[in-house]
């Protein structure tokens, strides 16, 4: 029997994905479902990880001038309904507060799905002269939608995200903050996530409600789905018109400001597990992992030992270093498999027969590597093995999304792609709405996950009705 | 006409502290009401006073091992109903969402007003034995109490706070981490926000819902009333015995955990307003303010003067230090004013004459002190110029809380003590809650605050019944 028995076994991602999924979940302790139907408690484990996405990004937005704000949890149904294609995409699935104490409300509340109508109001009492803008807001929250399936961190009824809201003079200006975000979202994902990405406009159906462009970042799971992972809207200044947010530009004239919004949620930890996860357990990239190292040692009862491991604990917290100890009475494989199943992106091994040479061994989780480094040297040493370990993560991901990405020019060819292979199917698309339809259909549920940045001219006709093709767009089964 | 006046005048304290409040509030643009009755946008200068609270706590919480987690934001009510004395505290003032999406729900939830019950779902769920043990958890959250009446910070339907829920294996150590938390609060409050406090055990009367204990930090406001700021509860072990959370102890039985739980919230921010503020506007303790220093330019059109600003500007950013720099167009004594009224703790004017010499003036906002300190010398001598600042508004507020301590040991005394003067009254108490009421009728709102933890002896028997005494309490008006 493998020691990592001794842990709790998790099924093989390649016998059932989802039963996988579920199993590293609840094993490395990242979240539960509570009474509160489809509403998760994030655990410690898990909710590090937020803390961690959070400090890294709002650092990030806060370097570009990004102030936070909160607003209220409730939203009156009136408010709710002034923009129209805004309230028919969310009122179908929001949650109403009808009575307060014992009393029957007036109007009813919806606990806020999204808050653009909130950060309207508060503009059009805020925003008077070019002077004031822009205003550019951020809040971390959660938000509530009454999903009828869910999934850890994947969908939820409540979940935890950020959702940042500018207002802008001109359009040129608010469709730079709306790139300027994306980019971030690209950026820290791919550097600090080590989650390599596509990217593009999402096409019309795919939308955010109210928006006039909407901006995608798109993982690709182990699974070969794709797990929209950031997306960045555009407005235009339908909000504004719809709120009455008006400011007095330069030239003394009445003008409505342009508006953006942009939000990243918890189900980037869903991506973290989908993307970098093994049989073993969770693999958490050094860079946003609560513990970077655990110190584990053998035969932990020789004080030679136990001095060692102790000392080098101090050393390394003192330098700065994310690190933990195992003392825990059980066996050194128990151990091993115990920080392998938490994701913990080193272990390091401290042993008598390692001490008598004056070394430690260090264990890479994502490839089992074994590197011995003298006592001394653990302090520099470390940080070097950790960046190293972020590089490659990034790269393994990088390849298996490369090698996950095809093209077809018929609907023969693309029906016979979803069928025998995972992944992103790149296609040309006449853009229509009915074709993106077609497809989904006969596909099982392909969608277009976006219209990329750079197209390549694959084709002159759409995939699927042989009209003059528009654009080049990504397909995939998604999350 | 004062420079002042350009900003906005700002009601004098002493004419009417509840419009003075407010006027600070508005004007210094910290948080504003919304259409959600009750409820405020916590706007980004009130917000990131809060940031700073979070930051600050938040480590002093995880050097004691504590782990933040994050709950589900409703409640269903048969779970709310489990523990008997919460209930009834609570469920007269939440909310109930009734429906999700377009139909009604089996069961109503109620947002929740505290996450008691929720926690102890988890623990049932994760605790086995006394391995298990302690959990010390903290969430980082909003709640919803559906107040009738509500002042900006002190009292809203919505309001952010943090709430820390644990179990302990033995009563000790529940208890122990009861008063840890209490003593946390305390020296972060005394410490950071340069705001004194009186310290005790609350009467039955005045307990946490469902708590067997609950102690509290009182701090004194500027009119003389005080303000709960922070209290720590010890549970016993009712809620698990309500819950059935069990645990295997070491000699193998079976045993009720014992719990603890402990809350501050975004009332400290109107704490910080009315200890330190004045009729200028906000005064933030160095420690706690978002921005500490506002270089100011003084004829910033002469090419020196932008020069030296910008670079200080850029030198004290590099050193660490939180600086802004005003390079609007208005006027010097406008800028001036308008630091003032958002109560950033110095000002670093910058301007010709001064050059001359190679000196700036820098400008504490809390006794309008002027220093003179050479250009070189800014970088080291501010960090030294905060921190007695710091001191001494600590010293300022403690001087006026203990020149607002008396004591009565009869009841004309105490009703005397209360119609001419403010601030807290020392008297002995008998432990009967029909004396707390009858001195609250009489006294026209004064409650009793605390039992310190040393008491003092004025006198054989209760200022209220004359029976024998058993505790000294500190009475007061509190907001």
């Amino acid at each position: 029997m493998n020691d990592k028995k001794f842990v709790e076994a998790i099924t093989a991602r390649d016998v059932d994905f989802a039963k996988w999924y579920t199993d590293v979940v609840t094993k490395a302790k990242l979240c539960e479902y509570t009474s509160t139907k489809g509403c998760m408690v994030y655990m410690p484990n898990g909710y590090a990880i937020w803390e961690n996405i959070q400090a890294n990004l709002d650092k990030r937005f806060k370097d570009t001038g990004v102030r936070n704000v909160y607003m209220p949890m409730l939203i009156p149904e009136s408010l709710l309904q002034k923009e129209k294609d805004h309230v028919n995409g969310f009122a179908p699935e929001v949650a109403w507060v009808t009575h307060g104490g014992s009393e029957p409300l007036e109007e009813r509340l919806c606990i806020r799905p999204t808050s653009e109508v909130l950060f309207c109001e508060h503009w059009q009492k805020n925003v008077n002269s070019y002077r004031d803008l822009p205003m550019v807001y951020n809040q971390w929250c959660s938000v509530l939608r009454w999903e009828k399936t869910t999934r850890p961190f994947l969908r939820s009824k409540e979940f935890l995200w950020q959702e940042g809201h500018t207002i802008h003079a001109t359009q040129e200006e608010a469709e730079a903050r709306t790139e300027m975000m994306l980019n971030i979202y690209h950026d820290f994902v791919e550097e600090d996530l080590a989650i390599p990405v596509v990217w593009g406009r999402k096409t019309d159906s795919e939308k955010f409600a109210g928006a006039k462009a909407t901006y995608t970042i798109e993982a690709l799971m182990h699974d070969g789905k794709a797990l929209q992972s950031g997306t960045s809207h555009y407005f235009g200044d339908g909000f504004c018109k719809a709120f009455d947010v008006k400011f007095v530009n330069q030239d003394n004239k009445m003008e409505y400001p342009h508006q953006t919004s942009w939000g990243l949620s918890t189900r980037l930890i869903g991506a973290i597990i989908m993307v970098h996860g093994d049989d073993d357990g969770l693999v958490l990239p050094p860079r946003i992992s609560p513990v970077q190292a655990m110190i584990i040692p053998i035969a932990h009862q020789k004080e030679e030992v136990a001095n060692v491991a102790n000392k080098l604990y101090a050393d390394l917290k003192a330098a700065g270093m994310k690190v933990d100890i195992d003392l825990s009475k059980k066996t050194p494989g128990f151990k091993f498999s115990n920080q392998e199943l938490l994701g913990i992106p080193v272990r390091i091994e401290v042993g008598p027969r390692d001490l008598e040479n004056g070394v430690v061994t260090i264990v890479r989780r994502d490839n089992r590597e074994k590197i011995i480094v003298t006592i001394d040297e653990v302090v520099t040493k470390l940080p070097e093995i950790l960046a190293i370990m972020q590089k490659d993560m990034y790269q393994k991901a990088k390849d298996f999304l490369n090698n996950h990405i095809t093209s077809a020019t018929t609907m023969p060819e693309m029906l016979e792609k979803f069928a025998n292979q995972t992944g992103f199917v790149k296609a040309m698309w006449c853009g229509e709405e009915a074709c993106e339809d077609e497809i989904k259909a006969q596909t099982g549920g392909a969608t277009s996950r976006c219209i990329p940045f750079e197209e390549e001219h694959l084709a002159d006709v759409c995939v699927c009705c042989g009209k003059p093709a528009k654009h080049m767009v990504y397909f995939g089964k998604a999350y």
